[in-house]
């Protein structure tokens, strides 16, 4: 049976070489192809269809909230880009530039969109004049451009797809309130959909956002012990509404600047899916975001009856995302396939099983078989998908509870960064040398200022002064 | 009351300027805001609401026929957009140039998409090797970049969104066969969603797309009388397949060139929608993809109770998209609101329709006022509806019956233009140079050549020499 395995056989083991791990299953399970365009990957159906299923939720959430949708251009004027001093200088080294259109040089050349903060503000600038204009809460899913020298699949590419939500409110506290609104909006959707666990917390300034006055994030630990930002929310205060002039007439008659927010989250989520829950066998998908939840793998199917109630099956699922894989590959075969797609549950269902009125679940995380009468494969089935879901949340919650280490000085934070990956806990005083010099010397960096703050001592890790905070520190994708 | 009509007071009518008429309903019902992009278009939430519900309802339809969405690359390399030659000379003159990125010149520069059939086929060449491979049934919704000189909101702007399939086909049959299911799909879409009646038909050679075998089109016919081209899928046969190499191993175990198709739908179908069932109030939209169907509008709101039933009836008719319009403008200004936004019914109710257990429903197409015991009101409110959404259709289809007319020769087809405007039926002798003297003349082009063919007469409207085919010619969007 060699070619049971043929899905299989080339992906590297993830304890072997986790980045090469990474790039099989990404091309294994049919997520992405390279192309021809440096840094950018064509997302193929299997992936596109993760995204369309982050996309639905997260929306259907930011809905609730009362966010909108819209779009604005791709394009930024380069005069536009440069009035805000801070956010100018923190991207302008990574855009691409429009020069030409039409077969003519423009006057002005256009940066491709890394972010719309610009193009956002010279909208609400037009539409917002008086207090009851506020607040603009829109959002918009689109793709953005970013100049990255080396790239990875979902996690770092030239071009990628996200939403960008962008905010204007009246009064500085409504701007922390949905910045914060946002950032839990993340963290539930991470946790309760894409089954990773999250730090919730505050980035330092060394890490914020460019131009923000406030950068908040989800954090959450690879299998590999590295971190991943999965999602940021940022405070701007009033600083892009004075650059560009947005001011509302409010209920005492007096002209106010607009205080701003933007949150976004990228397809780099479907990279974090990949290396939380992947395992050797390939993919593994949180029920709630896979494209096919449920593969009937009918065992003999020439024999009579087999097929026939393999697709009786399959309508009577028809609540679930299901398909019934009746190719003339072999059942071995199959069950890799299925494996490596990352299929959350599989259900086998042959002759005997047919005699015995039973059919086999088998869950994809844990590969436990499961014998169901099938009097009852809608209710077991749906129970094993609920299950299944909140385990992979709670065994990823374990790893990285089991990848967590505290350091009070830089002698158990070397020992640790020495034999292992994961998060450290350390205090922190609060300013930049410090955190410059713990990342020149462990490569780490300051992944946030975690809301829940524990004192595990009162000196800052690093120079042994008083500390302010407790910081969580890792190596990052 | 003057306020009454502040919405309503500054647009044109459609018979003193339709151009402008146009251009304030865009405005004034909020569906885009100009930017400092020149050519680039704001789409305000009004807007992309419409635009969520027609992607929604045609991405289902796509689905149906076992379309996958997919995500391609934004850049198309100079040299990969130049290897089938009628598509660059078709495209080049109107490309967007990127030259610059991460600081530096490229070494190729890099077309912002206008259209993605080359990165489908440099993505077809690397997927397809087998005739197991086949067929290939991709699609992507994105925004694609055509340096128009002239711009118009939803029109025609030098950004758009879109969603453009491609697909790749065993055999010429194959590819014909499914250029053709998604005209027809557009058809039906355009016909019972958009409620916007549309010929269908064969572009001719001059108008069909650039590396094209054949293009087909729907086209409608606004109320001005000018035509508005509303979907295209074009038959590419083996053509892009053999300049970009895409070859597949057949079951004979020859290799042999895939065929493809491309089929697009634009945000311009906003604009159809405007064009085609607008008035002098404002938007009148089909309540399929009205974002809000129903707005309910209570009288004398601070009398008891009266807020209390507008908010009852709002839970009782959660089946549609509905709200409840309690800001404190007056009745009258809330009428005419709702009636510039285009919101299918309102409802309205008051302290004498409590009493009486009833309320008023009115019509936006016709502004019938139907008064509706409160027992019933989600059954009538629904059959409203539905009425509208055919009478709509009917109406338009009506419109356009009363705007097309018959030319035998070239004084008749003068005669037509010099009075009227819409679609003109007449034979054509199938050469180019006809084509060219009309559009010369009268400054008409071919719309298309009908599937259902009329035999008017059989000699060419021009030339007088024996025709080939009916043809429509008219104004164009």
């Amino acid at each position: 049976m060699a070619d049971n395995k043929k899905m299989v056989a080339a992906i590297t083991s993830m304890d072997e070489d986790f980045a090469q791990w990474y790039t099989d299953i990404v091309k294994k399970a049919e997520l992405i192809d390279y192309t021809s365009v440096k840094g950018c990957m064509v997302i193929k159906p299997e992936g596109y269809a993760i995204w369309e299923l982050i996309q639905k939720q997260l929306d259907d959430r930011f809905k609730e909230t009362g966010v909108k949708n819209v779009y604005l251009p791709m394009f930024i004027p380069e005069s536009l880009l440069q009035k805000e001093k801070d956010h100018v200088e923190g991207f302008a080294p990574e855009v691409a530039w429009v020069t030409y259109g039409g077969g003519q040089e423009l006057q002005e050349r256009l940066c491709v969109r890394p972010t719309s903060e610009t193009l956002f503000c010279d909208y609400y600038k037009n539409v917002v004049q008086s207090y009851r204009d506020l607040p603009q809460v829109c959002n918009q899913w689109c793709s953005v451009v970013r100049w990255e020298k080396e790239t990875r699949p979902f996690l770092r590419s030239r071009e990628f797809l996200w939403q960008e939500g962008h905010t204007a409110h009246a009064t500085a506290e409504d701007a922390e309130n949905r910045t914060i609104q946002m950032l839990n909006v993340y963290a539930d959707f991470a946790e309760n959909v894409l089954a990773i666990p999250v730090i919730k917390g505050q980035k330092t300034e060394k890490e914020k956002f460019a131009g923000a006055v406030a950068t908040y994030t989800i954090e959450a630990l690879m299998h590999d012990g590295k971190a991943l930002q999965s999602g940021t929310s940022h405070n701007f205060g009033d600083g892009f509404a004075k650059a560009f002039g947005i001011q509302y007439t409010d209920k005492d008659n007096t002209l106010k600047y607009v205080h701003q927010t933007s949150w976004g989250m990228t397809t780099r989520l479907i990279g974090a899916v990949i290396m939380v829950h992947g395992d050797n066998e390939g993919l593994v998908l949180p029920p709630r975001i896979a494209p096919t939840q449920i593969d009937i793998i009918p065992i003999q199917q020439k024999k009579e009856g087999v097929l026939d109630k393999a697709f009786e099956l399959k309508d009577r699922l028809s609540n679930f995302r299901v398909k019934v894989d009746d190719t003339d590959k072999s059942p071995g075969f199959k069950f890799a396939e299925q494996e490596m797609r990352g299929i959350p549950i599989r259900i086998e269902i042959g002759p005997k099983d047919l005699e015995a009125n039973k059919c086999v679940i088998c869950r994809r995380d844990t590969r436990e078989k499961i014998e169901v009468s099938l009097d009852e494969v809608e209710v077991k089935a749906g129970e094993i998908l609920e299950t299944m879901q909140k385990e992979m949340l709670e065994r990823a919650r374990t790893h990285r509870e089991n990848h967590t280490y505290v350091a009070h000085d830089m002698d158990e934070f070397r020992g640790i960064f020495a034999e292992k990956t994961g998060f450290v806990k350390a205090m922190w005083c609060g300013c930049q040398e410090c955190e410059d010099k713990i990342k020149e010397e462990l490569a780490v960096t300051s992944r946030c200022m975690p809301f829940e703050q524990e004192e595990i001592s009162d000196k800052c890790v690093c120079c042994g002064k008083p500390a302010k905070k407790m910081v969580y520190w890792g190596k990052a994708y």
